[in-house]
This record gives structure tokens, sequence and C-alpha cells, in this order.
């Protein structure tokens, strides 16, 4: 696996696909999924830049699989907004891990008995901002496809966007969930009530009964109802990132506040880590990968996080007001589905 | 599930089971088991308070499960030698949930089909320290039996203890495995080669490559040759963790430490996290279990963890020569087998 730091052009780096094989087939989904990822990396990590007060830049590592393919990870590290800022891209292709194999059966996937190639391209990020009145982000897009050996080929993208505070913010809340059910209403009204519930279950601590955050937007397996026009609903989801987000940093991030928002911040990032750990599928599935780049699979983790034996917030306190909202996910837009 | 804080005697708290009930069956292993971990418990919390300079002392949780038993958890928290100490012991009995029977089927214990009624005891602890150059401690000593419905009883021991340094330091090392060693060889000259090894094959992380620590001893289903003799064995050891580790908080608590040694600590309880969270059966084993004290659980991760991208210390350095023996495990007593 070779790593190597690269100048930043419009892209963050050169995608990982030799430029000759993208042109040739630019009509290939695989080819609009990798561009997509490209801008969407590039785009948000120069959003970020911007945001910092002394001009802290992402460091831009290329790396390659050996088994197939490669990925750029971008992270901004002890920056003065973002404690730690991961964006990562890859586009990966090889024989799909019997591990990987067991998990989609096991979620309803038919697939075929032997060998199973497949390609796999996704960009993802999580946001650990400093100022803990800024919330966490996080999201994924995704393209994946399997082929058997009679050539049959399976594809569906999946993906999602979520907002961890660690204080309650209720308009930043709405505004987060108005800007990611506009772009799913421009595709199909049932899609953001739905794909909202569905990320209140996944992005849940079972055995802390609490939601990692105040929840987003959550799907897989999504084959409906032609390629194209799935890919334009993620590309629609993935372009919703930065206005979702970067208005929550800018009024946030030159709020005051002290060691008691401070601790509460890492406590929060305590149960980040134990999600990201212990539940979350995306985590699993890199860390049980064969030739897994750990390192960019674990840049999700906060750069410091917290654990207190039996820390209970008082119950008028505002970090209570947060931990009562995680237990009992809200209908933000009062929507009727 | 009730939590109360209790006087301290000469158990933390009193044991689970009445008293009673205890002296009733006090020929029984259960009763047995159940009087060494209260003493293995208090004994330990005691010399850890010994060594705090202000005198923290440790708090006292003693719980009840709805669905049988309960436990004891002694935290010291915030102390001026001991960042986070924790010191469970648990005493539970009921219906073995199915995870726990295909995790036990899958290691090749055979069990019958149906309900099995079990009963399971325990002492476990988690040592973190504030000074960088004390290493951080783990053991865990435990008792189970399953019943079947035609009345056989299966029943089994388990345990370890096993030492994370921060800064390698051979002869802590060598003290620690001898003393270890030395309780292994007074009941079976194989014991202390064959679980010094299963130590370091269970502590391992995988996706780094690299031991947690530095090893120590792992054991698990040990039934022979007879109940009292493993007993006696289990007994042995657990009595040794005192003498195994008690010298090395003396010999490193006031040793002088900055802020290069103190970062390095916390990266390396991000490890030690990673390592609890993802791979632990113990931990696994009991967030998935209903009715589980997740408090109790938890409690074995440090206050403070820290995740650096891409940190890699310089070849030369000490915080390298440890890295280096967690990739090479050491024969640390030369020991021939």
């Amino acid at each position: 696996m070779a790593s190597k730091q690269q100048p930043a052009g419009k892209f963050m780096a050169e995608p990982i696909t030799p430029k000759t094989q993208l042109t040739a087939n630019s009509d290939d989904i695989k080819t609009k999924m990798e561009l997509l990822i490209m801008k969407i990396q590039a785009d948000f990590c120069h959003a970020l830049e911007n945001e910092e007060f002394f001009g802290k830049k992402f460091t831009v590592d290329r790396w390659e699989r050996k088994e197939g393919g490669g990925g750029i990870t971008c992270v901004l590290q002890d920056g003065d907004v973002f404690e730690k800022a991961g964006v990562n891209v890859s586009v990966v292709h090889g024989i799909l891990p019997k591990g990987a194999i067991q998990q989609m059966r096991s979620r309803g996937k038919e697939l075929a008995e032997g060998d199973l190639p497949f390609f796999a391209t996704g960009v993802s990020a999580v946001i650990h901002p400093r100022n803990p009145m800024v919330p966490t982000i996080h999201f994924n897009y995704r393209y994946f496809e399997v082929t058997d050996s009679k050539g049959h080929k399976q594809w569906w993208f999946g993906g999602g966007t979520d907002l961890t505070p660690y204080y309650l913010n209720e308009e930043d809340a709405v505004h987060f969930h108005k800007t990611l059910k506009e772009a799913c209403d421009d595709h199909d009204r049932d899609y953001y009530p739905k794909f909202k519930e569905w990320c209140d279950k996944y992005f849940f601590i079972p055995h802390r009964n609490e939601c990692r955050g105040v929840g987003g937007i959550f799907f897989d397996d999504l084959d409906t109802p032609d390629e194209e026009s799935a890919f334009e609903f993620v590309s629609s989801c993935a372009h919703s990132v930065i206005p979702s987000y970067l208005p929550l940093v800018r009024k946030h991030k030159n709020e005051a506040y002290g060691d008691r928002e401070r601790q509460w911040q890492l406590l929060r990032r305590g149960r980040y880590v134990e999600f990201n750990l212990i539940y979350d599928r995306g985590t699993k599935f890199g860390l049980y990968t064969p030739g897994a780049r750990y390192e960019s699979i674990l840049m999700s983790l906060p750069l410091t996080a917290k654990w207190e034996y039996m820390h209970l917030p008082p119950a008028d306190s505002k970090e209570n007001e947060l931990s009562l909202v995680l237990k009992n996910p809200r209908n933000w837009l009062k929507t009727t589905q």
C-alpha cells in the first residue's frame, strides 16, 4: 500500500482510475460516481478550510490498494475551528470477501455462489469541530456493483448524512433536516420520511438506549427507479452537505464556552467512539476486510474522547436536554408520514 | 436494577448471595468462588488506595440484576496516582441467552438444546494510572456453570492477568511474568508457557497487527484436573495480582514525565479502547446480554483517550521501542517450551 502527498488541483489529488480510462468510459455509472465523489470531497474540504482562522489546510494521502484500486484520504487535524476533520474517497475492486457476502445475504441480498467480483466507490467524512457549540457531522455516499459468474450484474447505492450536536439547538436541527428533505423531495416525496426514520434506527446505541445524534437521512440497497435516477438522487444528497452544515459552523464557531462544555463534548465523543467501534457496519466491514487501510477507516474517531463512570447530567441542565432528545428522536419537520 | 453505596467492611460491600445461604453451602464451589472474588476485590482496592497520595478512596456500587444475582462495582476516578481504576465482581444466574450459547458452541462447548440455567461469578479489574511510566493492568478470574434439562452440570474456570505499559521496562515485564509463572508452576509446569502464548494471541489487535501490551497469562474452559484443584489454581493466580503489579506502581509513580509522555499514553489508551470495544469477548458478551449493567462493563475504558491520524513514533524513540515489542511478543522468562 503506497501513500503519497499530492498537490491539490480541482480535485484533492489525481483520481484513482486513470484519466484515459475515465474519458473512454464517460457514460459509465462507475465513472460518473467517481467524478462525483472527487468533486464532493474537494468542495467540502475547501469549504472547511475556508472556515479555519489561520489558514490550516487538509493533508492529502493518495493510496493504492494491492488487491485493486485505492483512495484519497484528506485529514485536517488540530485546526482552530476543526479539531479533527476527515474526508475520504475510495474506489476499490476485487473479489468480495466471505464476511462481506454473509453480511449482504443477512440483509436480504441474493448473491450467487463462487467468486464474486465487485466494484465499490464512495465518499465518507466525519467532522469533529473544536467548539462544543458546533455539531459533528458525518456523511457517506457510495455505489456498489457485484457480478456473478454468468455476468449478471447487481448494483445499488447507499448513504446518508447525520448530525451529532453536543448542545441542542432546535433551529439548527430544523435547518439541517429541512436541507436534506429538499434534496430528497426533488426525487421522491417518500424518501425523506423513510430515510429519516432509517437514520434514527441505524445510528442507535442499544446498550445506552439512545441515538448517536439528532439524525438526518440514511439508506442502503437503493436500486430504484433506475441507475440514472438513483445516481441523480445521491448527487443531490451529496451536494446538500455543505448547505446543511456550513451555516451551523459559521453561526457557532465564535461562541463562548468553558471547561464544562468541553468536558461534556469529550464525554459525548466517547459515545461516538462506542457507536463507531461496536455497531457501525462500515467500520466493522472495513476492519475485517483484508488489505483494508485502517488509518482511513479510523480517521472517523475524534482526536480526544472521555469515559467517566456513571456520569449523569443534572435533570434541568442543557446537557440533559440533549440526552432526552437522544432517547426520544423528534420529528423535526413535523412531517405527517 | 438497584444501585446503592455500601460501607466497606472486610469486603467492599455485603456479598451478593445472602450470608445464610453462603454459610449453609460453605463447601460448594460457588460459595468458595464468591468468597474468593470478594476477598480479591477488597485486597486489591485497599492496596491501590494505599498508593494514593491524598487518601482518595473507591466508590462502591452494589447492584442487583432483575434477571438474577448482582454485583459490586468499585471505581476510583481522578485519583493522584490512578486516573481511573475499576474493580468489579458479579454473581449472576438465570437462563443462558441465545447469543452466549452460540458463542460457547463456536469455541467447542457441547451444550444441550432447550433452556440452559447458568451460574457465573467472577472478578475483573482494569487500572489506568496517571503517570505514563506506570503500566496499566487488567485481570479477570471467573467460574461458570451450565445445567441441562437432565440435571447434567458442566463447569469451567477462565481468567488471566496482563500488563499494558506505555514505555518498555524489561525489568518490569520480567518481574510481572515471573510472578505469574510462580503462581502457575505450583499447579502445573505446562500452564505458564501455554497460558502466556494464549494471552499474546488473545490480546491482539488484528487491524494494527500488534498486541495490546506485553502479555501475561490467559486461559478459558479450564475443567481439569478436578474442580478443587482448578479452584486452587485460580486462587493462586488471583492472589498473584498484587505482588505482580504493586511493586511497579511504587517504583514508577513518582517518576518525572512531560507532555510528550502524556500524549503517547493517551494514544496508547486509544488502542486499548479499540481492543475492548471491537475484539474483547467479555465486553461484547456483556453488552449483548439483556439486563447487562453497561456502566460496569465500560468501567474498563480509560478516562481519556486520543486518536491521531497516521501517528508514527520516530524509529529510534522510546515510543517506537514499545511498538516493536508489541509487534514481536517476547519470551520474557526465556522458557524453553
